[in-house]
């Protein structure tokens, strides 16, 4: 679920980010405590190998400090910072471009209901039939239901396709979340009509076919447009205008998913970040001083050292929390269509995109509030 | 209110950006004086404890002096202003996206008053029907007002979404700024009419209802399309097409407040700030020498730190104010929808396009200045 | 005045940027001679005082020279080069920007010129009107004139609320650069007719009214249409659509003039580098040495600067002519409308704007070329 | 082939980018392992002279340590990451541009299938024809298959241009991969019928005739319109709309193919990432200390260095992976229409492209699934 | 002309970009080689002059040696990387905008092709005219040619005026480059009529005249719209709306040419790196020690230096290639209708246009294969 908290920072207040710290849903906190705990504890692993174990052998001792001095340098030589940076520019920039990709049906259902309807030329009437139980208005909205409802299939369509590997492979609990593991969930839930869903599986073919139902869309519209439900070509090109719109994002989403982020991008920064503190558990080690062992050494970071450093790598920590925090950003990013927390809510603009479809082109179509005079108000 | 400073800098001058720097409103100081306060007075009351009763208990002072020393080390380690600066070009991307998307009535307002009127087909007139108490004229009229007073409902309705919060919850003061705070309000504010208003309650969904004007205008189109007052297809398509990119903007406003900048990015950022200054309470601290009290540790960072380190830890402060600066001006943008002094005023922008539109389609309707002869002036 | 290079680096020479460093219009140096003398006359102040008075003050001296030191470490601190860089970026895309949303007539003139004539439907004719004096092809002429008349009036009152507190505030120098002051000076420049301005006049409203000559504009264009100088919805259509194009970049020339970059940003920049600057007066004063006075202190940067330092501060003058030059790049395009050299040169935009538009539709309305037989060229 | 690895990264979960690093196919070590053995080995061969043959000759082996540490210092100098962060963007931005300009016949093919068809005008139709062996509809088919095929046929044309060297130089084993070498290919795949082949061919220009199928596609429409096929001009206006959409397309893809990055940019990083590593070679070499020669130098980098520095220049190593591997993302990435495994799969999209548009326009014209109560679902 | 080498890096191979070293063309060695030489050529000077001369004068030795310390230490202060990479940003989407904004005929041509002809309303015919001879086909040939020729001429008009100062100050190798140095060549290279010629120069502005031939354009659509040549107002509102985007390319081409980069920001990347390289004569001397002369100071930078620095200053050597490189790329892109070996081949282009828009609408106008059944092939 997407977490909204443009609320909370409404007014720059004291300590104006502060309080989004002690958030768990969606936070940090939540996405690196495992890698963090792992740290720690190999961490302490090699610290009392250290104390325990190689105090008996000195020159085995020294050949550690030294190893551990030399990788403690490594850390002035990788650029972390500058490769994050350019990396999550480019993950936010496909995460926001993916939703600017998710597809809407608002201007298409507007269009239809507009345009697709019983239009009558009485010159008396207000624009609206009057008949009951008019046959071309029935058909009218026959048609308006399926265009939308084929929309909405579409979309439905495609979140499974880029959700794909989780309706095959996943584990129970997610199978759950996700609402349409298989066609036929699709056709159970209404999306499709018992004939359309024979339709659709008897094309055979390797390639996607989300697209399909716009075929069905063009050949409703075309009908329609013959049985003048539609007045004018320039009010037919408009309806297949946008639906092409509506398809072009579609695709888009495909694409998104098909097109990663080349992989090589994505294994330098992991092998940077992870590299970076698998070099780390050695580099903050604390060098043993002379309270313990016998002095092997004099390549000592510095005396004050001793005191914290083999207690809690303090610094290291706060280090581990901005880079790997910042990784997680990428992390988290990098296919909002997954189950992370910052994830799309894809069920919520499902069920969203239902209702308010149906509710524009047959609930709400044709209603207006009755004439008032304005002028009493303005 | 936003801060209007362009024509201040309008030429280069002697210290050109410096005038800037002596204004209160909307300005850094305004926004951190608090942080500072705080700040400041934890860091010398560290300063007083350790002055005061650490010197009694060296052994103790030790390990508090190395602590510092140690965490004065970590600066080096933390890109502060990397981080910093990718983070804020995000959020001043979206900032200037969220104004570019507020819905401004200009463009609909002069197609309606054109598109959208008594269609005279006498050949002597000049295009304008000269008949008083003419039926179609004022019932075009009457079109005109409901369309852009919904276009300013919607907006308004959007609003109130985008700042839902400040509604609820928040004390008495924000309550007077926000002008709309139930939907009686706007009921009563006159941009709905009594129908209007009960067919908006009737329909009953959980999701956002700011749309439903714009069925109420479509289906207004279709019956001014059918009465002849709007006179073809094409023109009938451009208000429906214009109607569609004005919604669209007000989706986009929904959608900016719901899909945030990742919580995490944020939260990075914010803790890696804030940590770096709340380490800098320690690492900063003055070492105390051996006028004070006995020599303890060695380890002191240069002599020349004793003359002025504790009285006033003066490049922290412009650490200070550069990183929190910094970090306020994302936090001042990342809600322009707030109560900040750079946020949009939303006010001023809901009267103003209600003067102007219906300026536009009423007033101003069919006044053109009186013919003149050009050739004189050119 | 625009500094235009382009052609003194068609080519890569040898030093091929190093001639624009002896341009003086629009230079660096020119920009920031004021704040370099003045630093330099602190410096040597300062200096002079310390070597002075200093010298027989040993323990006040060695408080400024510790604290001259300390600050030195301050420049390690501050990645001023970070947050130039940013804020450049940021500037350097709204300039542009601005620059993008300057309207040119030259779309609109064009359409006008075709769609916006008497149409004969003399099978015979060339389609231009043979008759002299045709009541019709006047009217045409007259109209045409109108809209182009009006499209820079809009220009110019945009212009003038862009630039208006240059208007009012400011020296007699700027007023006379300014050609329209007051909205009779639009009128007596022959931009508006008698009657124009008074219907203009006559609007009282608070908010801008550049959007004025708009609502004149679309109903000439619906007065034209219904006299059939304008053949067809289509044509009508595309006439407005194109005007709202022109206005909506004069819509975003006052946004840009209303929304500025925010105060808190501009204001941390200034800071950090005046800030520095200030700072650098004290941070590399030269540390005097026994050769002048008794020695205090052993904290001397390094011997070699005994020669130099206090002489000229050759490094810091580079620092200052790079960080300085980087934010006047900054401070000179903010508000692209001002008097700087690289402001747009709005006056010949508005000249040229008006020419070619009359040219267009009125000079050469109809101007062909005599048919030649082209087979011959090619 | 394209690595599609989305679906892993679905959910951040433990060390959620670890496991990308386990493949091969796309990865960085694949990309680099070439360039890692060559350097080891010179690394190695160089340490190893330096061990047996130098040890004799003390003065010539002062000068090969004094170079070896003079050149250690340049890593301090080259600001690698920074020019390395700017041009990877450069290159991504053009990589998915290109990918946006892959043409798709999607929209192009549910317009054909809509407007380019027999329209009957039966009343009682549904709108499409009923009668067997029509005429009018066999020749719809033919034109619709035409249109399809000749958006296929200056797709390929395209790639092939995009790929041209490819076709004429290079191995055995590509060749297999281009499917279509020479213009012979494209006509025996069926991508062109023989009066088409020998059009194209009587052609003669030194310039690019991908546009070619165009000029026939044009023609072609406007047969059709003639012959009643495509009802309105506004029909035919959308069709060779989308038709130059996708001609746009292709002539993008020229371009970016024609236009590269400028070669200078790509020599400087270039330059600067071999250079580095070449000095590498000798600046992270172990100085030899006493236990084998005799003490020739006292600026040894530091004691520690003698354990571990001969045998593995380990953080060397990581430097490699971190620079070598993000410029092998800008070489994979430089030119997306070539034989990597992140590169675009061309064939594939070439056959998707041709099954799905014949689908289109024939197979799936006109079929709709039989009607059913929508009103039971919803 | 511009140097494409896609194809050479199309697969990633060991030492991919190596390859791309040993070109001169439009390399980054051709572009820099006379700076290099200079800067040794002074380099060895100095250092001549300080072994020679300044040996017998130690005062003025250790003036001279302290001063070069000094600004060795200037290198730590300028980030030149930082503002390089901003700057060649700007300076790379200036140039690809310059790119997306030349002006192509391919999508004019084709609808002049199509809707710009002898509309035959013969039911029987297939959509073209059989009769020979036939006025109105000669008619519409001859307009078509007009038109692709204006728009030729309109973009020869628009590359002279961008590279204007090449036609009057240059030397005779650049004119003999220059296709077009007067009017009279456009004249005499056909590509005005004489007419046409005389219309132009009797217009007398001081503007730029580049939009000229647009208004014969639309003064020719006119004709041919009333002749029927142009079958309706859709089709001819498509026809001027292309032009118009044409049109407007030509504008931004000189929008670039007239607006640059501001003047400061290239000054100040200017005296950045050329400060540094200047400052670098001095600071990379290498410092003589006790074997020449006596010693006259103790800081030297290390004894190592004593080796190699005098004789070649290797790491200044590649800082020297890689900052003066990245500078380069700058100096080579800021105005791309130069003469540089990367700047777009504008008379490459111009031919092509000529070439291909003829053939567009006279060659291959109507020309369609034969039919065939297609049904053999798919």
């Amino acid at each position: 679920m997407t977490i909204t908290y443009s609320q909370d920072v409404a007014e720059v207040k004291f300590m104006g980010f502060g309080k989004l710290l002690f958030k768990w849903r969606g936070s940090v906190y939540k996405l690196f405590w495992r890698e963090l705990l792992t740290w720690l504890g190999i961490y302490y692993s090699i610290a009392m190998v250290n104390k325990m174990a190689l105090c008996k052998y000195p020159s085995l001792r020294g050949v550690f400090e030294d190893f551990c001095v030399e990788v403690n340098e490594f850390s002035n030589y990788v650029p972390l910072s500058f490769i994050l940076g350019f990396f999550v520019s480019v993950v936010i920039g496909r995460w926001w471009n993916q939703y600017m990709n998710i597809p809407w049906p608002d201007r298409n259902m507007l269009f239809i209901s507009l345009y697709l309807r019983h239009h009558v030329t009485d010159k008396d009437s207000d624009g609206s039939c009057r008949k009951k139980e008019c046959q071309k208005c029935k058909k009218a909205v026959s048609y308006r239901r399926k265009l939308v409802r084929w929309l909405n299939l579409a979309a439905i369509l495609t979140f499974r396709d880029v959700g794909k590997v989780l309706i095959d492979n996943s584990t129970h609990l997610l199978k759950l979340k996700t609402r349409f593991p298989t066609i036929e969930h699709v056709y159970s839930a209404g999306f499709m009509t018992e004939s359309e869903r024979e339709t659709y599986d008897s094309i055979e073919t390797t390639q996607l076919k989300y697209w399909i139902p716009f075929t069905w869309y063009i050949n409703t519209l075309n009908r329609a447009r013959k049985e003048g439900l539609i007045s004018s070509d320039i009010t037919l090109d408009r309806l297949v205008n946008e639906m092409q719109g509506y398809r072009g994002n579609l695709g888009m989403l495909q694409s998104y998913d098909w097109i990663c982020i080349p992989l090589v991008y994505t294994q330098v920064v992991c092998v940077a970040v992870y590299g970076y503190f698998v070099l780390a558990l050695f580099g903050r080690q604390k060098m043993l001083g002379t309270e313990d062992c016998s002095p092997l050494n004099t390549t000592r970071v510095s005396d004050s050292d001793e005191h914290f450093y083999g207690i809690l790598p303090i610094y290291t920590l706060l280090e581990f929390f901005f880079y790997m925090g910042w990784m997680k950003v990428a992390e988290q990013l990098i296919n909002p269509f997954g189950m992370d927390d910052e994830d799309y809510e894809v069920n919520m603009i499902i069920d969203r995109n239902l209702e308010v479809s149906f509710l524009a082109v047959d609930t709400l179509h044709n209603v207006s509030p009755t004439d008032s005079d304005d002028e009493d108000i303005w």
